[in-house]
């Protein structure tokens, strides 16, 4: 892993990263509702394209308006018809077989749910947790980070946390992260069930096909010095284990890492003293990882 | 210490602390500016109050521009002498002989420094160090906190961090944590050293003079567990260890802690666990605590 030296002529940029994940125009996008509640925010070129679906959606200056009214099953199958007709306009990339429930705000009981590939047309919010694996060797603070497979659609090749994974409906969070333990790392679950939540990180950023309004969160896993993570499923192809002094810099100096991954670090970074208050960024740091909620 | 069982008839409500720090009504402020920076907020009827100083201070509907040119000592030396009217005045409630450096942001060269008595007057942004004492006992996580003296102005006899204390003009902020950690605990410099940076929390808060705009720097600190802090100076009466869930716990069932110190607890509740992503409120309170700047 080549990391460039950080002195003054090569200044650190972990905010750049903040400002990648936070590239989000509001004049471009319309907030979604359904009944009394805003569940997302759709691009208006994508707001233009459900006016073709007039019983289901209004489509007005101010907003998008799910009119359909009905039970948790009977919307998410209108909202899966209609996602059926945005894959075939190409204007959703492709199904991807795996459900994200639809909600107001974290807690909140979900209006329906829908395909996890239809997220970004809607801009309803996604939920990730991501796993740093801690090792303490020789008095050193390491982390294992992983080897994203150059067949993923997105960060191909890229630097990933030990683990990630989406909240896919209708799993629970904690579920989903000793799931993906196993599937990605080879984790066993007596020593993922260690993993300690230490916080999560938000942001906003226009995509291709729509929006990301993700949140992700983060927990912390302290590993034996004998365990080495396995491949499991083709999600990651390789592990690596590196002084996170090291694994931060090197997020600050490039973008070796998955774009939203980057904040996963910074959030490490400041929490363990990684990243210092001598930092003139500090601040924008430690407030720029949390965009609040709307 | 009575901690109230955590039940659905007395929910855990952390939020309400967040929510006491941030009241603040933009619409009942000016803006303080000098040259080209904003430097505060000025309640207005504090504003009004500098129209006895027009060669200092243009207050317009807009705003408050110090209009005072000079190099930090002769700027610091008008403003010292502004303040010595109003504590004459009776609005600024006192001198505290500690001064405060004034700066647009985080790590900017301060254009004037000022008494820490003037600070809400003005409502320029203040710094604070705060230091949880972390002590691992017999298989869980222990918190040091101390009582605060009854003869304080601010938050009599309420319980603090082990030790907390305002950055002041010159001091550096690790400085300023190693002298009030032998201060106000007798902490040996050398265990003081061990302490961690781990992040800071922000808000914004209108107070009888004025308003608090902070940020408290956050620092943990692993205690031996044969170690004991001492009184030092007359800011804290004593010092108690609790299991840091039952810490938690109150902080969410009462206000035994000073004000500020709850978002310090909340911060420390998420990074290490004893809030998890099953309260409904966990993303209000990871953003709540970090008040985006502006």
């Amino acid at each position: 892993m080549m990391v460039r030296p950080i002195n003054e002529k090569c200044p650190m940029s972990l905010l750049r990263h903040i400002e990648l994940c936070n590239d989000y125009r509001p004049e471009r996008f319309l907030p979604f509702r359904h009944s009394a509640d805003r569940l997302g925010l759709i691009r208006k070129d994508n707001a233009d394209t459900l006016r073709r679906f007039p019983e289901f959606f209004a489509v007005e200056s101010d907003g998008v308006r799910f009119l359909a009214e009905g039970s948790f099953d009977e919307l998410s199958k209108i909202i899966d018809d209609v996602t059926e007709q945005l894959v075939s306009d190409g204007v959703v990339a492709k199904w991807r077989y795996e459900c994200f429930a639809v909600a107001p705000h974290w807690g909140a009981e979900p209006h329906f749910k829908l395909d996890r590939g239809a997220v970004p047309f809607f801009g309803v919010k996604a939920y990730g947790a991501h796993l740093n694996g801690i090792v303490h060797e020789d008095g050193a603070l390491k982390l294992w980070v992983g080897r994203r497979s150059p067949k993923k659609a997105v960060a191909p090749g890229k630097l990933d946390n030990l683990v990630a994974g989406g909240l896919g409906w209708p799993h629970g969070l904690f579920e989903t992260l000793i799931k993906e333990c196993g599937e990605e790392a080879s984790i066993p679950e007596a020593l993922a069930k260690r993993s300690v939540p230490v916080g999560a990180v938000s942001y906003r950023m226009e995509v291709k096909h729509g929006l990301r309004d993700d949140v992700l969160f983060c927990y912390d896993l302290g590993c034996p010095k004998d365990f080495v993570p396995q491949i499991g499923d083709d999600e990651l192809v390789g592990f690596e284990l590196h002084d996170a002094h090291e694994v931060i810099a090197l997020a600050a100096n490039g973008d070796a890492f998955k774009f939203n991954v980057n904040l996963v670090l910074i959030d490490f970074g400041l929490r363990h003293g990684l990243i210092t208050p001598g930092d003139p960024d500090y601040l924008a740091l430690t407030t720029g990882i949390h965009r609040p909620f709307d």
